[in-house]
């Protein structure tokens, strides 16, 4: 032991480490030696943040030999947090506990301040922690008829006071409610405060809990994501058809009828804002929390969802100029979206890059950083339209390529979008022209004996993007398809499934209700579609000087579905080492939660956009070249 | 003339003058001379602010001779000016004329910027106009297939290449409105800014008009004044009764109200939103404006009217502590108070002083600046309660005194509003003990033959604050009142108007429909009011340490209408010099027209109100040592 009553302090996983009196508490040694542990109540003992293991060991290196012992006896404030299972066993509260000889403190992740919140996508990096609205409990002096200050004021004099939030301005909402919350805590209130400015929320007494939601609104889809942003877990989930495919299928279409229609643009904007808040209300159900409690909410989606979602005009995006009414992120109360949230709420929409190229595609950077990484990276989502971009730490492009709807099995014979009963893999046997298919949920090739079983009562109803591309890519292998496109008459001798229609032919996948059959007309719409996505790609690639990408990144559910090998035969794709091309899933909803989850994030994107070279396919010559050129299918790939 | 063709300006009033090429526009030089002319559309001929008059003379002390020869030609533009009355005869539009010769230009107070607004009353200095908000036209460059930046980011680049407006956040419902705005305007338009930092409002092409209303919330009427925020002008203004009454006549019985009725606050807070919005409708239709122009609005009221406004509950100013919600000022748009104004107009309330200090009491400051004088003044608002103010440059301090609403009439037994049918003014003879009197809205006195003529269909209906201070006073001079206040039934035997009623005299006024007599109770009840506003001011004086003050404002309605011989016969007000008792008229309400036209009078009146010394009379025996004292008349005034 040191003399004059000293003891070692270390600290894992920082290896931060002191001496300190003995008697010093765990919370005052870390904060002295600048370990983050996290604390709403400030010391308290009533929010059961700042926990800590003491840890039992002989840590040579650290010259200390640790014991939980080391730290003074569980007082009562830690019983009774053991009791209501706020302090896990084995835990000390590090504002309680005192330190009284050489130990050894784990600070676990949650009790972190600034915790990684780890992500299931291969090769992505965590996502640091550090959310805009933090929660800060404080006692207010009550008032005093000498000195006539105002409940505001003494507030802000406590928080100044307990955790040096000085010059805080106030949300209205939080004044009308301040009075109340005062008072029915006793003068102890949880304040939450957004980006150490501005008091956004008040609650009486002790409040723990801060949510937040990331929404991706697709044009087809809209996916609601809750999270709790003291962990950063994902608390639940939601997802639903966008209700403005009433008004039209695809982008162009709703363009159409806000131009055609005085209140179509109104229309659309109540629909998607309606489809959102239904949404909240059941993540916010599903996570059985309470709406107060939900004060972040970040926004993603194309160029015209983001008009529509704001309330702009969609109808300049609809012709060039393509002007967006903004080209910079956007930051407002929720409540002024018409979303059903708490007015102290703030929505954040990330940045538009260009007019065909939206947030959604910003939220996809945000996700996969290419700015980090020494690699010529292509990342590309596919949706009606391709969002493509290249880049690495050097330079960065972004680019949208007309694709049309075909990847997303519209105008495809028997298309349909990505659900149960549609077909998604397809081989075909070379030497029989015999197919086998998989179907969307269930396990088992339709040649496999059991599957009829499988598929129940669940009919075969059409067949999805990945499917239509895995289809045609084998007929292409079989020899079916010629490397132009055409379907080859003369294998209608080999096997009956190639039928002759009028002056083309087709290739029957499967007899059934309905059949399901590939014809010429939807080789043909893939083939545009393809080589739209290529020649985009490949304009990138020509204004970045480079012959080769070095990885690949599908995004998207397009993306996350196909199967890479497929792509590359039809040549959707430039060539790359397949080990180098991966899905990188829901890349703009992780954008979106990104966004939520850590502040900085939000400069970072904003800064990003500004610098991306923005490229237009239709005024570039080269892009039609690409185009007619990518129309076949590339016969080395054979 | 000088050599290479230069020439010499000299600006008046200014006096600032230089050299400059023959050909330069006069903008140009005032420009660089820093003489500030006025602009909306930026030096293209659209606003006919910049208008200036060239002088004919020999002005010997600037060594010039000057003649409007020495300008050129008037241009197409002034023309055109000249004939839809936009310029006045004899005046130049500043950018386009050009200096020939040696020229005097006088810039006429309309083009001044910082422009002087005179104020009616007495002894006031004038309000150097600065609003928050100005009007910037301008191009904003066309949509840009290979620029792909949004709407507001090029209307950004030409405010700042423009008018030097940096980095200028913009309103969410600007953003809303931008398109349609930039397109209607063939990509020219207006914007407003507010405070240098932020766009409130947009139109398409040139918007020379904006305005502002300051309204005065008084716990019995309700007043609004619409301004012109580019001269100043009061162009119309409208009162109410405040509808809160029909819940309360005075402040504490609305607050009982609160207290009792769980929807009692939230009642009285559309109420008076709901007369402020009837006003503000009634202001802007006299005007002979739209809603869309009046982007700034000032409020001013007592602390309960100032809680009730805000949506804030009262019931804590209703008892000791009497806790303000906030003591600072608030901002927020106008539509979170339920004011039907646009979206970008703001609104300020001034902030309260103390819990029965009100902003009203801030904006009487603000009008009546006693910072700024050596002499020690007292201010006095009385209402239902006297609000009070002593000091000078070098300390202020302020009160209330709970003078009940008896000045007001109310606890009168004759007693009413001051409004036509009321007696205002009344004088006794000495020797006959026969009394005269006026009434609102007539011009004779009550002996005059045409009285009667005058009156018409008016009954003379009750007596007023100002009525009853000079009936009593008169009294007591004709020595029916003694100096306890106690009315001598002995002058009965000189005049039946002197009755008695059970133990007590009671005087007879006037006998009409209905019968207007002063009784014992009537005496008592100003004696205890008189009592209470003059401990009030003493007790100010005491903690001030002075025996006399230099000069006494009184404000408000009573104040304007009171005769001050007779308060000070009564002693509701310290002696001082009758030349130095002065009205300040509406000052409450000139507060709020200052906060309205000056923004650095918002900074300048929080710092008075964080410094001003708050003294509190319901804590302070010597208050009630001063307020029995005071009960009496002062026999020195006999």
């Amino acid at each position: 032991m040191p003399e004059h009553r000293q003891a070692k302090i270390v600290f894992s996983p920082s290896g931060k480490h002191g001496q300190f009196p003995v008697g010093t508490p765990v919370l005052q040694a870390a904060r002295e030696l600048g370990v983050d542990i996290d604390s709403i109540c400030g010391g308290r003992a009533l929010c059961g943040r700042c926990q800590v293991e003491p840890v039992e060991g002989n840590f040579a290196k650290e010259g200390i030999v640790s014991s939980p012992d080391h730290l003074d006896g569980l007082t009562e404030d830690e019983l009774y947090a053991l009791e209501n299972g706020q302090l896990l066993a084995g835990n000390r509260l590090s504002c309680r506990a005192k330190i009284l000889a050489d130990v050894r403190i784990d600070v676990p992740p949650a009790s972190q301040v600034h915790q990684q919140v780890v992500r299931k996508e291969y090769d992505a990096r965590p996502i640091e922690l550090d959310p805009l609205v933090h929660l800060y409990f404080t006692q207010v002096a009550e008032p005093d008829l000498k000195h006539p200050e105002g409940d505001l004021q003494r507030l802000l004099k406590a928080l100044e006071k307990d955790w040096g939030l000085a010059e805080l301005d106030c949300d209205f909402s939080v004044l009308q409610s301040l009075q109340s919350a005062l008072r029915d805590g006793q003068w102890q209130v949880t304040v939450a405060v957004r980006d150490g400015t501005r008091i956004v929320a008040i609650w009486p007494g002790l409040q723990e809990h801060l949510y937040g939601a990331a929404v991706d609104v697709g044009s087809t889809t809209i996916a609601v994501h809750l999270c709790d942003l003291s962990s950063g877990d994902v608390m639940s989930s939601a997802g639903a058809m966008n209700p403005q495919i009433r008004y039209g299928e695809d982008l162009m279409s709703r363009v159409s009828y806000a131009m055609l229609n005085p209140q179509g643009a109104g229309q659309m904007t109540a629909a998607v804002r309606s489809a959102i808040n239904e949404l909240l209300a059941k993540v916010i159900d599903r996570a059985k929390t309470d709406v107060s409690q939900v004060l972040e909410i970040t926004l993603v989606g194309n160029p015209i969802m983001h008009h529509l979602l704001l309330g702009l005009d969609p109808t300049p995006l609809g012709s060039s100029p393509f002007a967006l009414a903004t080209s910079r992120s956007t930051e407002l109360p929720a409540t002024e979206l018409g979303l059903q949230l708490a007015a102290g709420t703030r929505a954040y929409i990330l940045p538009c890059i260009a007019g065909h190229v939206g947030a959604d595609t910003a939220a996809v950077m945000l996700a996969e950083t290419p700015w980090q990484l020494d690699e010529m990276s292509l990342i590309i989502d596919v949706g009606t339209n391709a969002e493509i971009v290249l880049g690495n730490r050097d330079r960065i492009m972004a680019t949208s390529s007309p694709t049309g709807p075909a990847f997303e099995g519209a105008q495809i014979s028997a298309g349909q979008r990505a659900a149960p009963g549609a077909i998604e893999r397809v081989r075909i046997d070379p030497k029989t022209l015999e197919p086998k298919f998989k179907v969307i949920g269930g396990q088992l090739w339709s040649d496999d004996p059991g599957f009829k079983d499988e598929l129940g009562e669940q009919e075969v109803t059409g067949i999805c993007g990945s499917g239509i591309i895995e289809a045609i890519a084998s007929m292409y292998l079989a020899g079916i398809i010629r490397p132009d496109g055409v379907i080859d008459g003369s294998t209608a001798k080999r096997n009956p499934r190639i039928e002759s229609s009028e002056r083309t032919f087709s290739y029957l996948l499967h007899k059934g209700q309905p059949d399901i059959r590939i014809l010429q007309a939807d080789v043909r719409a893939i083939q545009l579609a393809k080589a739209a996505l290529y020649a985009g790609a490949r304009l990138l690639m020509d204004h970045m000087g480079v012959e080769t990408v070095d990885r690949i990144r599908l995004a998207g559910a397009f993306g996350s579905h196909i199967d890479v090998k497929y792509a590359m035969v039809l040549g959707l794709i430039p060539d790359c080492d397949l080990e180098k091309v991966s899905s990188a899933n829901n890349a703009a909803g992780t954008g979106a939660r990104i966004a939520l989850l850590n502040k900085a994030s939000r400069r970072e994107i904003e800064k990003r956009v500004r610098e991306v070279e923005k490229i237009e396919t239709a005024i570039d010559e080269s892009f039609q070249d690409h185009f007619v050129e990518a129309l076949g299918i590339p016969q080395e790939n054979a």
